[in-house]
């Protein structure tokens, strides 16, 4: 049989998986991220992930490898176009050169919110659907429109970046992307924390224990819980407006934090949403932690999941 | 030869033209919008043009007419989906079955937007290039995303109201749809003058007297108008970093307002991009008035102009 290898590259860890025809995961392996030891030590984790998945199972022939990974990247040249600090070096690594001349299969990159969307769109939440817009909302916010199973990556592979737009919640407080007000600095994880350490709140361990707290009766956790999940969910209903899917997927560690938010998000949006579109649906992703790796490895098995411009 | 007609049906002016093969206007004819006297009249006035247009063109063969449409118009029923106050009666005409039933020649339709957005995509500013949001800043704030010659007009066709997404410099007003908040009641050209009788200024016969004002030292209608500009620029950069265009074409009545409107814009827009989208060509509209005529009529040229999806 012909599996393809899918891998799910992040600041932490490394997630592989070797996948079958029907986009069934069947094996998986993982190892952390080796990012302070820079894009080399990256490079050979991979290749060392898919030699063992290879490995174990003897006889399968691999079709290609397809990699969904942290940071911009230009799927024609296959190479980082930009990486933030939590990966020093990355930009400029020739990613999908590089593993394909060590694997000496055929390569596919795609940023790693991307392989996660086309994953949810085309074998998940969204099987079916025509213009499926997903949302991953966790560390940042970001996600990715994909139309009739083609994802909509623009210019430079930088499409989706839905965390970087105005949000009135967020006035006056600077972005990670050195902008300032955007969405992704109220309604973000890290924002949630940051949100409650400024309204005075004792130091938490992480964003969870905010959620905790809030479910504790602690009224300012509900709130910076609230203000977050409010902003997110009216800039989902401004790109239902914007856009007419047929479908939002929510995913990332906040869409899974539970009613509290989930129940916001989606009032807020549908709240946003002009007439027609106030009907939108609006569900959670249903490959779990598999949909990057399943994503990824379906650029190999199908040429149309890329737009013409990103192939 | 073989001509075909464009229609562009507006809240006040329905004005037609007879396309040449290569897109070029070759006559055009207007008439003013019998919107008070319902739908009937609206589409005895639309065969009145086109028979007018035909009869002027002797021996020349029409392939169909294309109709731009104010209101929400679904591409695949043809049938006007929902329609604002402008147009009473509106909502629900058969607009394609009608006029086709009445004109004997295919018909195609689309919002008048849309229409627009496809002309200058396809054949104005945004000739030859793959990814182009078109934004039309005027009455209304509204426009389209075009890829690869491509209208994505979404479920309903309804994409592209860009003017309804949450923008802070429109904290707490009441939008036209119902929304609060919304880009449009501060950004569109209503919205300007209403901000300038707000704030006090001397009552204005309409937004071109308010940028008279702003010229002639008028330091509150100055403000109102960088107040627009400053929010269709921001939002307009949070659509650059969620879809990453190779190009923006804004067009519309405030477009050509002059450069204390454009500078704003662009620069704002500039300034909310994150760093590898801050180069993005940001290009006014250059078919002028006949955008949404061109566009209309080469629907029946291009049968992929609309999406599967459309069709």
């Amino acid at each position: 049989m012909t599996f393809t290898l899918g891998v799910d590259l992040g600041g932490t860890k490394i997630a592989a998986g070797l996948v079958a025809p029907d986009g069934v995961v069947t094996r998986r392996m993982s190892a952390p991220t080796p990012a302070a030891e820079g894009p080399e030590a990256i490079l050979q984790t991979i290749v060392d992930l898919a030699t063992s998945l290879t490995a174990s199972a003897p006889g399968a022939a691999i079709a290609g490898c397809g990699i969904g990974a942290a940071g911009v990247i230009d799927p024609v040249s296959r190479t980082v176009q930009f990486a933030t600090n939590s990966l020093p070096g990355w930009t400029g690594t020739r990613l999908g050169a590089e593993i394909e001349r060590r694997l000496g299969v055929p390569v596919a990159t795609v940023n790693d919110v991307h392989a996660h969307a086309i994953g949810e769109a085309v074998h998940g939440a969204g099987r079916g659907e025509r213009t499926v817009l997903v949302i991953a909302a966790g560390t940042g916010i970001g996600g990715a429109l994909v139309i009739d199973g083609v994802l909509q990556a623009g210019r430079h592979g930088a499409a989706g970046h839905y965390g970087h737009v105005p949000a009135a919640e967020a006035a006056g407080l600077a972005c990670t992307c050195g902008g300032v007000g955007h969405l992704e600095v109220i309604a973000s994880g890290p924002a949630i924390l940051q949100a409650y350490l400024r309204r005075g709140g004792s130091v938490p361990r992480d964003t969870q224990e905010i959620f905790a707290k809030a479910d504790a009766g602690d009224s300012v956790a509900a709130e910076v819980i609230d203000v977050a999940a409010t902003a997110l969910g009216r800039s989902i209903g401004g790109l239902i407006n914007s856009l007419d899917p047929d479908l939002v997927i929510v995913g990332g560690g906040l869409a899974s934090a539970g009613p509290r938010w989930w129940n916001t998000v989606e009032s807020q949006a549908r709240a946003e949403a002009m007439g027609l579109l106030a009907g939108c649906r609006i569900v959670p992703t249903s490959l779990g932690a598999d949909s990057a790796i399943v994503g990824a490895a379906s650029l190999i098995t199908s040429s149309t999941l890329l737009t013409p411009q990103s192939l």
